[in-house]
């Protein structure tokens, strides 16, 4: 199997099956021949993250590590290895889907009653290895019929031709009446746009500001998409992002004015060190920042008034993202974190509707307008 | 102001307005007449949380407690009170929604740059003050233009006509797709349920297990409506789900096996302590318990091998819940958390699919079908 193949968008059920296979026929030909069964893939820890400058991602880099089956330290991670790639093979051709808890449950009942050991006795064991097999065969685990966590809330000018389970539904962003569609678990499969005739995307940290804005049809007098990640972006969420801006869209990010909510941008953007192994599938380097910024509150005297004590938490964090060089190349981003430093106030993006409710959208128009905006 | 009033369900924004109104007038009064200006709510603590058998909710009690301006302890609070009553009149009359923290800050600024102190200095101050004004004149935030946060999701055989600024939208629940309709934060004002043909709702607490059930398309099968809270429910699932009850609908939770999940249950059937304050109408005493049960292990042997261990956080829940009155007047119910205490062990409600995927809904038909329910 070659390790060294980048995860690739949408493979379909036929190549991950081949990828699957491959695995198996691999350590099978090993073990006809008298040889260790045992495979190589990317090494995933911090050592390993590469920024990649040409992309703007987070990625890993060439550093290897090897799963070997004649090993005492290794023999169970091997075996539970095999186990899970083995189910996932099967859910591919029942063609049903489960979440990783789902997974582990039915390798749990694996070995049979007479055993007396479980296959895995923490959920996190089977975590790590779903990641191991996700960068050893460069499948995300949505191709393996894993679900995941929904959290994010998507309305506005878009379209989806949604092909799910024998049914075809037209999903349709600006048919969500007072709420919106809850971004699924997966957006590849089975899914594409439909005339997409938006101008950009915006995500919204919060989703308070997104009911706001959603009560003011922002998205329909600016022509464009409400995404709110709730805080931190699923996976669906993230790859919902990317895809949107494949097809061109300009994607903007409003966030909290401190570190918390500039960290969840930069996730959103390059990827974490965490999630380096995830690569640009579910980053989106082209967005930009349009708000909440320190610099702000120079052009808004109200704002000054409505700032609020940082937390040990927020300074803590600037701290890091200060070290960090995708971030630190950039000098409006500097200034930010350094004044935040310094002041050690914050901003929330709440209290753009200090004086007025409305504001924030006129707030975020004029942004887009002036190209007011952070890399 | 009669505050022995109940929270009324839907009021409409003229009686809103003018309890508002009332409660301004009644001060004023008093201060023309020379008399201190206070007013009187239910008290909002423990101490007078009863359970009423009769409905099967937690509510407040008789006691009362007093607002006070003159009184040093009180006068800020008064005012305050006061602020966020005039600021939320004025939310309805422009006809805006804004959160709980986006009210904070426009309280923040009122009191304008040349006064040093703030009118708020911490949201908690605000809230708490949210809750006054919503006891005090029996009318619930979501009518004082107060948008709460979003978690729920719902799909399934339920039609919704949602007029909302100005425009008029069909949510149609089984047209969702691979995902579902967010659960929006008021489900009252301009919402109303077109041809409910659906036989039942069912109340799932994990979204992993809600995607399993969609995946299966179990709603169209069982003619019903799925709703997850993710966890805890928000106000405005616990509402949609009281609303659906109200149309005569059968509700079934199905959580997982353990105190928590059972409080759950619970919280969104009779309330809790901390909420008795909303009383009926974010309450669904009619509610049943369908599953996971410590019981199904006696019906299902392949269960006995995926329980885990309880956490210290179940087995004190569990402790607990022994002790309320509500709870520990079921037989069937006394018996389920002795289990718990005893075995030390649980049950999650994704280990259904240990044997087989799609067991889950198999599961669920027959608890429905042969009424093995917990009240």
């Amino acid at each position: 199997m070659n390790s060294k193949k980048t995860t690739v968008e949408k493979i379909g059920d036929s190549e991950t099956l081949r990828r699957l296979e491959d695995l198996g026929q691999g350590l099978i030909e090993k073990i006809k021949q008298d040889e260790e069964p045992k495979f190589q893939l990317p090494l995933r820890s911090r050592s390993n993250v590469v920024y990649e400058e040409g992309l703007g991602v987070l990625r890993l880099g060439q550093k290897q590590e090897e799963r070997r089956f004649v090993s005492v330290g290794q023999a169970k991670k091997f075996m539970q290895t095999i186990a899970i790639a083995n189910k996932t093979k099967k859910f591919i051709e029942e063609n049903l889907h489960t979440s990783i808890r789902g997974l582990y449950y039915q390798l749990k009942f694996t070995l049979g009653e007479d055993i007396d050991e479980d296959l895995f006795s923490e959920q996190s064991e089977s975590n790590e290895l779903v990641e191991d097999l996700e960068v050893a065969l460069a499948v995300k685990r949505e191709d393996f019929n894993l679900t995941t966590d929904r959290k994010g809330v998507v309305a506005g000018q878009l379209k989806i031709k949604d092909k799910f389970v024998g049914e075809e539904t037209v999903i349709d962003g600006t048919k969500m009446g007072r709420s919106g569609w809850m971004v699924p678990s997966d957006v590849d499969n089975g899914m594409e746009f439909l005339d997409i005739k938006a101008d950009y995307v915006l995500v919204v940290e919060k989703d308070a500001l997104w009911q706001r804005l959603n009560e003011d049809r922002f998205w329909k007098k600016e022509n464009c998409i409400i995404i709110t990640p709730k805080g931190q972006a699923s996976r669906g969420t993230r790859r919902l992002i990317r895809k949107l801006a494949d097809h061109g869209l300009p994607v903007y990010a409003f966030t909290d004015c401190d570190a918390w909510g500039w960290y969840i941008y930069w996730t959103i953007k390059t990827g974490s060190m965490n999630l380096a192994y995830l690569g640009r599938n579910f980053a989106i380097p082209e967005m930009k920042f349009l708000g909440v910024t320190m610099k702000d509150i120079d052009d808004h005297d109200f704002l000054q008034k409505l700032t609020i004590n940082a937390k040990a938490v927020d300074l803590k964090r600037a701290e890091e993202m200060m070290s960090y060089p995708w971030i630190n190349i950039h000098k409006p981003w500097v200034a930010e974190l350094k004044r935040v430093l310094k002041t050690k106030k914050k901003l929330e993006q709440d209290a753009l509707q200090g004086q007025k409710l409305t504001f924030v959208g006129d707030y975020i128009k004029r942004k887009i307008k002036e190209n007011d905006l952070l890399p």
